[in-house]
């Protein structure tokens, strides 16, 4: 399936690695020898990217093959083969590092991602991303995010409306920037950002869909879904981490959205040997 | 100064963020108001990545004004100001996300570095970085390692010759693959991997210029110093974290690489609100 | 402003145009002669696109001074003079087709949209563009399109839900595409496109927000609206022109959908001539 | 058969339309489902870019089939059938939109063209294109204009010397600027436009190839066509419609140039369902 | 003046040569030092090629300041000063090799054009340059043939019909060839290729306009001008050198063709050296 | 194998010489003509380059073959066959004088290396390139250099340290700058020019691992290769041509570098034939 962007970053990505060759294989590794690798987990994981690893293989050589021993989003325990990739040993090491950097990331981010899911899985929540992704990785952090079992908020400032503490102040209020928004646009839902039940009973009044609750306390979220009796989407924000995300969510709050999830995933450890 | 691939990155970055436009600030940010913003750590940081800031600015509006208040490297108590930003409003709100993310990672791995170097910094051993890093990141990680105080490692495949374990099985042997890289290169230093005594004395004899011990114990890196008595460097790799960094260290190895500088630092904590 | 789509359009379009070099200013027209040019209105026509002229001729020669007369949206007559370009003349002749051509294209899709919007201009319509813009050229058009006083649909298939008929044949029914629509998304509106009072029932039961009445006649659009009773916004699509738009209008639809703004308008006739 | 720029405009296209992705396809269809389409005529065209169209989805999916039931040029009837395109279901409905578009805007322009053409079939005299073109178009458009039955001026200001009114202001003069051009360039042609006799009778004494009538009525047209006694070719341009084209192509001269051709043909209405 | 293919270029070989950065400089050279130096001939040369050297410091360092003391296609005699160049001494640093030889390889191939024009140059006729150039360079070079006196043939294959030996072959005659190509084009000439005075006579009586003559022997080429009484120009081609080149012009063809001019042109020696 | 850079270079070549199409081709040569070439050297050469002729073909047509009958490296006579490509006409004559262009540079280069290389054949000696190379073919040209036999320098300025006579003067010394580079990088070997025997003692002194020997004497470098007594590898540079390289390979030194390698190797003659 077409996807310029993530092409783009993958050959970024191996523009950076290889520049103009891999010196080391050029040296030991004969032109035509072909390998065998395996790729295997070094820690309990959710796997989530194999298609990126496929994509970085068949831009360095279209003959090597990658099979995958595992679906995404399959838990893989340490040690748990992942894929095997075979082909023209050169190719396999020139990729390897791209491949891995690439896969270990977004696998850390569905296994992280997983985690919170996990935590909240019986209740009507929704763990979603935000914009705190890599540079250049967003399609595939949102990729990860949803093989964990999260949800994707909006995808950059054109998908979305979601008038935040900076648009307030500059609109003088947020009955303002509400009425603003619905006059501009009937095709899209508008969310925006209160941080006192004032500014909530002024995003509802003004018609907003959904509202993002900053930085509240879990007894102030509680208090605001009280208020909003649901005629609005409400969404915690702000300081959500793994130990506090189910009491967020037994507030009765319709979204929580962790920043962290991309923008603090440690890489699952990952490994790619010639056996 | 010319740098191609992290202009690159950037426009991909801004891509990803904006799209066909912000909708938000064009239905509530009239096209000539002005703003200033203040740039401001929410926790301690060393601060790292602000010729990045500038360059995101600098491709959204060239009106937009960066002026940092501090250098890049310094220490940044929690609620410190780093930087006003100032200029079209919304170029202000159209360029935020994608310079901060820009920042807080490269902050955060600038954070991280120092933490591991403030350790060893009596001892006459180096942090170095590897190429775990994220795709199209390269750049601007390295050279946050560089300003938390950390070296850099080879940047890529193309500009140091590092002989590894997939690399000595195909030459069937350390000294087997030493020798190829002699040959073929008089103007590289040669570095291998090793993960015996027995491999570490054939690298020497073979000439290896830096050797590389993966994933010994701190035992086990003494006695290769012991082995060693100068006549390579000595890197310790694997399994390096902020508790064991030090033992490592004063084992007397050269140099420390440490993965997790680059894959799995953590985002600092750095906002940009209007005021 | 940042848009990076924009650009590669343009610069494109001086590639078609410029190739190796303008001969014939190469060799009838000195390196350093300065000339002044007017832009003037051939025909009646809503002036839109001058922000591009401007892009033109500052990829051409940053020197090159382009001062508009009139404001994007202004009403100009036949003769009337639009903007002047001075500074270097081979750069004047090498911008001034490419510059033309899209003036003439983005002012002629204005030209046209607001020939529609005036018609219905006292009814609480709206008229707004569709996907069936030029390649390469949909943000110009459509930035074309609202400066004639339309509004944009969604911008492509990122940042909108339309469940068309091709998806319900697939999904099996109506209900169950918005069915699983629903399910996915909770920050986007859900469009779905009806060609009977059945689908329209089965929609609005369904929950969705907006709906297309494709291709229905006046009558069962009148119809629709009674049915929908203000549960969806109600969008007309198909066969939509000029002497139609009012008498649609007129059933109460909230939305008139109109493919022509963009795939038919003819270029406005304006002409630039060094004076 | 290799055609970067065209390539390029097509990825841009796709880029337009598909951003992050395709949500409603993402949510209703599943990802390993097939479908057959068929691509049909709207109305009586003359089919002209299936080669684009192949390259459309040859992008978005190497294993999507495209089966042309017509050739290029052919006539066809309202209703009729145009190729069939089948293989993975979202990989279609991705490529839909941008095929059509492209299919319908180049069979706008063949069909457009035909019209013309055979108005004056009979006659020995080209109907000929401008560079009044879509901004990175141009290649496509000028294919449509040649399977339509029109041949093609100059591709660009590189490939063709033509002074203009402009050019001949800075020369000062017909008879200057053609004598400047024929001294730099002995492989090209060289046309001129003209708007009077006076200034014929100097560019055929200066030895023009080809002379551009500008505006001129159709009875000084006559006129050119005897004072030239086929010492130069002659090109009728400006104001040439459907209606005037048979009188004017009477009068003798070789070429007419017919903007409308690219800048105002309207889009020819095709459909691509699924079956 | 915009000229995208050159930019590409110079971002090429910047790229190629800088990578990810100057480390020498890094480790000596202080971030802020500046530094003047001047760009001196080494031997005898025709200059040519600083608007190009100019473009390579503004890519890198906008503050660089290149004044050349030599107008292009000056005489500049061995140490000979061209030009200064000077700001921030990294900077200059890193353009210099990628300056130096863009202007060796221009001002090389500008030098040996001269050379060989001033061998004829009381005759009517003109060194002509070829397709015969560096992949990337084409432009640079034949601007550098330019200023030595030169005249440059086509672009490329689309900016002229020149019937080659492989064509005549595929349309099994000169005549055949020619008729073909007039049937197609009427703004274009139409040059042919021929090998002995039959095919001449043939293309000729075909009504070429200019005729290659191939290889023939300087006698040939006399008789070839004989029999061709001016009814098109003649060029000379094929084993055209600096020893026989004046001999060929006397036979009276009009144009000579040297592939050498790009193809094997050596070097100028040029420094840039820090004062 | 993956090199973005080198398929950068020859779109671009391919760009320069086919822009929007090769207009001769298009009206001789039938669109499903085939035809089969024969590529041919036309002089004594050494053959370097069919993987990018191979490229060239790919990128215009993927049906084309390209059958080379020798080995890189291959010493071919004059008339000697090549390979053999065939397929569609229109393509190989498209892709011709791209593929012949890159081949007869690259074989150049490799005949004239090996030309070097053999006159030195029986010392312990390596021929080496330098950053002398033609913007945008660095890749292409360096290869063509080991094909011939020869060795590469680095590949710009970001794979290797070498301290230059511009350093050397900011840094006030020869042992100022060594030190500098040491204390910064403990991976890269240093390598610094002089160009007196009190430079090379510092030089020596202060550690370097590679000394360039800059425009010496020959009997300057065998005094040098004295005093060194094996502590450097020691490098000849400039004024190196084919008469003197054997004398300066006898005065012991390891390295010569020839700039003429690829800055001044004139193109091989090769042709490419249909049969």
């Amino acid at each position: 399936m077409f996807s310029g962007l993530i092409a783009e970053t993958i050959r970024l990505a191996l523009t950076e690695d290889l520049g103009h060759g891999d010196i080391t294989s050029s040296l030991i590794v004969q032109e035509d020898r072909d390998a065998r690798t395996i790729i295997r987990a070094k820690e309990d994981l959710v796997l989530a990217g194999m298609p990126f690893v496929r994509e970085v293989f068949s831009i360095i050589d279209s003959c090597v093959e990658v099979n995958a021993f595992l679906a995404e989003g399959a838990d893989v325990s340490k040690g748990g083969e992942i894929a095997e990739v075979k082909g023209n040993a050169r190719g396999l090491l020139a990729g390897e590092r791209t491949a891995l950097n690439i896969l270990q990331r977004v696998s850390g981010i569905a296994t992280l991602t997983r985690a919170y899911q996990r935590l909240v899985s019986d209740l009507p929540v929704k763990i979603v991303d935000t914009r705190k992704t890599t540079p250049g990785m967003r399609f595939m952090e949102k990729y990860g995010v949803r093989i964990g079992g999260g949800s994707n908020h909006r995808y950059g400032l054109y998908d979305g409306i979601l008038i935040k503490d900076n648009h307030i102040r500059i609109a003088r209020g947020v009955k303002e920037a509400v009425g603003m928004a619905k006059k501009g646009h009937h095709l899209l839902k508008i969310e925006v950002e209160v941080s006192s039940f004032d500014e909530l009973r002024e995003a509802l009044d003004a018609g907003a869909d959904v509202v993002m609750l900053d930085n509240m306390s879990v007894e102030d979220m509680a208090q605001a879904v009280k208020i909003t009796k649901g005629r609005a989407l409400l969404e915690a924000s702000g300081n959500v981490n793994i130990t506090n995300v189910r009491t967020i969510a037994e507030t009765g709050v319709d979204l929580i959205s962790v920043g962290a999830l991309t923008h603090s995933a440690k890489a699952a450890d990952i490994s790619m040997k010639i056996i």
